[in-house]
């Protein structure tokens, strides 16, 4: 049964400035009502990083047919804070991004995109984050915006669980070469990190990042196969990270 | 098969300087070579965030028996840069903590110790995360160094797993009131945030994070179950965070 005009939290991990949060919430607007709030500064890689030994301030931003504010923390700190304090209800729905970057695979644990969207479902608000495969600020989100549409809408018009959270990644393509949507699990996968060594001016040493993701998974159930054939992966998240499998083998720790 | 004289990182989200770090460091020069890579400042509650729109600096710093570096960034930031860029072999062991406070239940998904162990395991690492049920930096730690030991050493000793990451939590008890070690799962909990709002003396509003943390699991295999009943618990953690249990009903979202 379709809500009428739900209450639409927007938030990403970009800052409040980025294209990929302005192309959402034109998607979001055609949808409900909204209201934004988004770091007021990039905070890709953030994880689930809350601000705990510092305060948090935010701003009124003019974002014609929202309400917007820009906020001082991390992506997760912008849900808790709208939930608990901005918002006059509970929204209906929180949407995180769209991402400029993948978030599929072990970057779900790096992702203030997927973060946020985990704490809007762990505060009982169903939560999807949207991520494009392209990080580029001059990324084209026509595509990715008709896909937000849909899966927002079949979300809105379908789903029971309050703390359903998906993973939405959205291949670089024209949307007529995108394959179609597949559910999928997460592929194992990892970064292999190498440091670029940097002497500053001063002459002390410092380091920048860097790195190539590398698959360990051939599975034809995973994000990333999906992405790789030209489909949107949707991957549902949940917090729970016991790992079940070796549980029974560590009797030997117990005393 | 016990090995000889081990590698052993030390890694911690309260900064070098915490109490928690140097109870652990103590614990781990008695069982291998010590190399200790920590931040330069507190950074609960940083999860999973990683430096990429920043530099990172580190410094040698002296504590006796290791080698010890302070690191400008996360905790993730220092087991990634600890080794690809300052070990000279790779460990065989990382310990994180000991955290001055509990990381049981959601705890774990906002925890830059259990994060930093959690990126220990990806890179191959068997990984410890430790932590205390008491925030007080006047904390007793002896039990918790007396738990570590046995801990470390039986992981050391009887370990096959590379991938290997435990998030052990130590009630806040005397040794001989531990009722022993339990192997659990993580509980469904949650914390119920309330902002504390105040107005600067330039009267601009700001917020606190407070909240109460909130048990949604009455089952008897949780680390909270066994925290509560004096044991130390033990959650075997991995990374795929897929809700397996849901992904079959999403077939509605596929095109």
């Amino acid at each position: 049964m379709a809500i009428n005009n739900p209450l639409i939290l927007v938030v990403n991990d970009d800052g409040i400035n980025a294209p990929g949060i302005r192309a959402l919430i034109e998607v979001a607007k055609g949808l409900g009502e909204v209201v934004v709030v988004a770091p007021d500064k990039a905070q890709s890689g953030m994880g689930h990083a809350i601000t705990i030994n510092d305060t948090l301030q935010v701003d009124k931003v003019n974002i014609e047919g929202t309400i917007a504010y820009s906020c001082s923390g991390t992506p997760v700190d912008c849900v808790k804070l709208a939930i608990n304090k901005l918002l006059h209800k509970k929204p209906q729905l929180i949407v995180s991004g769209i991402n400029h970057g993948s978030n599929s695979s072990i970057n779900v644990v790096y992702s203030g995109t997927m973060s946020a969207a985990l704490e809007g479902s762990l505060e009982g608000i169903p939560s999807i984050g949207f991520s494009l495969l392209d990080h580029s600020i001059e990324a084209d989100f026509s595509a990715a915006q008709i896909i937000a549409k849909q899966v927002i809408t079949s979300v809105l018009n379908n789903n029971q669980e309050k703390s359903l959270c998906l993973n939405v990644n959205i291949p670089k393509l024209n949307t007529k070469l995108i394959a179609g949507i597949k559910v999928c699990r997460q592929a194992k996968g990892n970064w292999q990190e190498e440091y670029d060594e940097r002497v500053n001016p001063m002459g002390t040493i410092y380091y920048w990042l860097t790195g190539k993701f590398v698959i360990e998974d051939d599975g034809e159930d995973t994000d990333e196969w999906a992405l790789a054939k030209g489909y949107v992966s949707i991957v549902p998240v949940q917090p729970d990270v016991t790992d079940y499998k070796i549980k029974n083998d560590l009797k030997y720790l117990e005393l």
